[in-house]
């Protein structure tokens, strides 16, 4: 494509990305193409997901935050399937503001995450928008010839487990929003997680192991759950009073008077990015014996029966949900 | 990531990108990611491209020939490097005018051109803007390892070739913003040129078995050679002359009195996707035979030296560029 950038589209490649790139694979982005060799023996596992000022991120955030959380939504994505990363393109269409700090702060974030998540730039674009910026990234990663977990393998009798904790990303929207009433410390831990969510890439070796379905809850876990059983023809059941919180998320919660209307929220907020899967009893120890070598902390949350949907009980008793997920305006 | 989309992001998915998905490797779109199985001994080749509303196409471009651009702006990168295309991640950027109506006439595009030229869609994701529409695309190709074709490998002795013709990119541009007296039928082609450019894909192969250095010309054929030449650590010597011009371009040339100024403008106007390449002066005829069974036109515009940049003659005088290249404003 012809360069289209004020700024600079050679400029800040040259000089931004540029250093980023994957020495050999990357050809230095100068050659319009990343060249990758075959691992022989495995899958390519790809994705793709684009963010928006004022959709997906806010106007007030800064650049190298949403970098990070751009990456980190793929990352979590790959980490679902039981997949290794190894490198992503990136496609950057600048606003107005984005100037030279802007874009420099942006790749910050990039080269931190980079380092964190052992993940190279290998291409992509730059262009300028009149609009709002928005950014978008194709991840790339390997996994053992047919071994990708799918949303479609949970059969009757497996149980339901879910990583980490569930909704920090609709509490710290909420917080970078200025409406929670909590301590600074907590909406500070909130606004964290929904800025820069850790994906789960570390679980997904015992994924791909040990896991018969497994999905990342971005779009809220009973929206993504009924994702899982509609693939899976079958029905997953979850007790409410199981899904786990964080401690600011627990805070939060002890201050509710309708708990069950509070756990709503929270089960359909999104932008959690943790991984909600299901195995075998039989792997449950196994399962824990994992978790717990990586610190990470995995809650069983139901099981898996004959039939459809998701049913999620609170106090016994089935809830119906106005909205499963978080659908943006 | 959240579903985003207030025409539904499930719903585009579901019933205008899922028909376009790759049986197997696409997942029905239906699982956050793409698995493609690897391909033995050869290199995997990728490049994306973006595209902005009011920068890289306009707003009253159909929307089919919008995504048959994409396509093939990052069809051309892949053919200038010998790689064969297989598939693609898409993300798109709706804007506030695209509705059903028009999302339908970007997949019709799509459809048209993946039949076309033999790729199909794999994954990516469709998400609303406030701002102008953008879209983006990563391009996915094969290529036996080790043979993909670079701009760094031309050596002094060397031939300079260009496929097709030049400046029908500019000339069509100029055509769609009502700015040339011409012809309506040159007028026609010379548009439809710019919208819907051919790249060069049936050319591929000899370029990978034959070329020294390739490069699509996107930028500009003199912008190009100059990368071509740096990255060569060589010289590009073309004579403005030869340059081949369409039906369409020579007419529009030998409207002008300004000769040279004429032939400036369609070497430096860019978006002409044709591929600009070195090769050994023994392999020239293989080359015709190639481009002959293909009935491309293919033409001798010069010659690689020891030096570096680009020397362009005109009247056996150097020509000097205000710019080389196209910059979108």
């Amino acid at each position: 494509m012809p360069a289209v950038d004020v700024a600079g589209e050679f400029e800040t490649i040259r000089r931004l990305f540029a250093p980023l790139a994957h020495l050999e694979w990357g050809r230095g982005l100068a050659d319009d193409v990343a060249v990758v060799p075959s691992r022989q023996g495995h899958d390519l596992v790809l994705t793709k997901d684009a963010i928006v000022e004022g959709v997906h991120f806010l106007p007030t955030d800064p650049l190298d935050t949403v970098a990070r959380k751009l990456m980190r939504v793929n990352l979590s994505d790959l980490a679902a399937k039981g997949a290794e990363p190894f490198g992503y393109l990136l496609a950057c269409h600048w606003s107005p503001r984005c100037g030279w700090p802007e874009r420099m702060t942006f790749a910050d974030g990039l080269r931190a995450d980079q380092k964190a998540f052992g993940v190279a730039l290998l291409g992509g674009d730059t262009v300028n928008t009149p609009g709002p910026a928005s950014f978008s990234m194709t991840l790339l990663g390997w996994i053992p010839k047919g071994r990708t977990v799918g949303r479609g393998g949970a059969r009757p009798g497996d149980l339901v487990f879910v990583t980490g904790a569930i909704g920090d990303g609709w509490l710290g929207l909420e917080g970078v929003q200025g409406r929670l009433s909590l301590e600074a410390e907590r909406i500070g831990a909130l606004s964290d997680h929904y800025r820069t969510p850790t994906p789960r890439v570390d679980f997904a070796l015992p994924i791909r192991d040990l896991a018969s379905a497994a999905i990342d809850v971005s779009d809220g876990l009973i929206a993504d759950l009924e994702h899982l059983a509609e693939a899976s023809g079958a029905r997953v059941e979850i007790d409410l009073e199981t899904v786990p919180l964080s401690a600011a998320g627990q805070a939060w919660f002890d201050g509710r008077v309708d708990e069950q209307a509070a756990l709503e929220k929270l089960v359909t907020g999104g932008d959690d990015y943790e991984i909600a899967f299901t195995a075998s009893a039989r792997d449950e120890a196994a399962l824990r014996r994992e978790a717990d070598r990586r610190h990470l902390r995995l809650t069983r949350i139901g099981r898996v029966t004959a039939g459809q949907g998701v049913v999620a009980r609170f106090g016994g008793q089935p809830v119906t949900f106005v909205r499963p997920g978080f659908t943006h305006r």
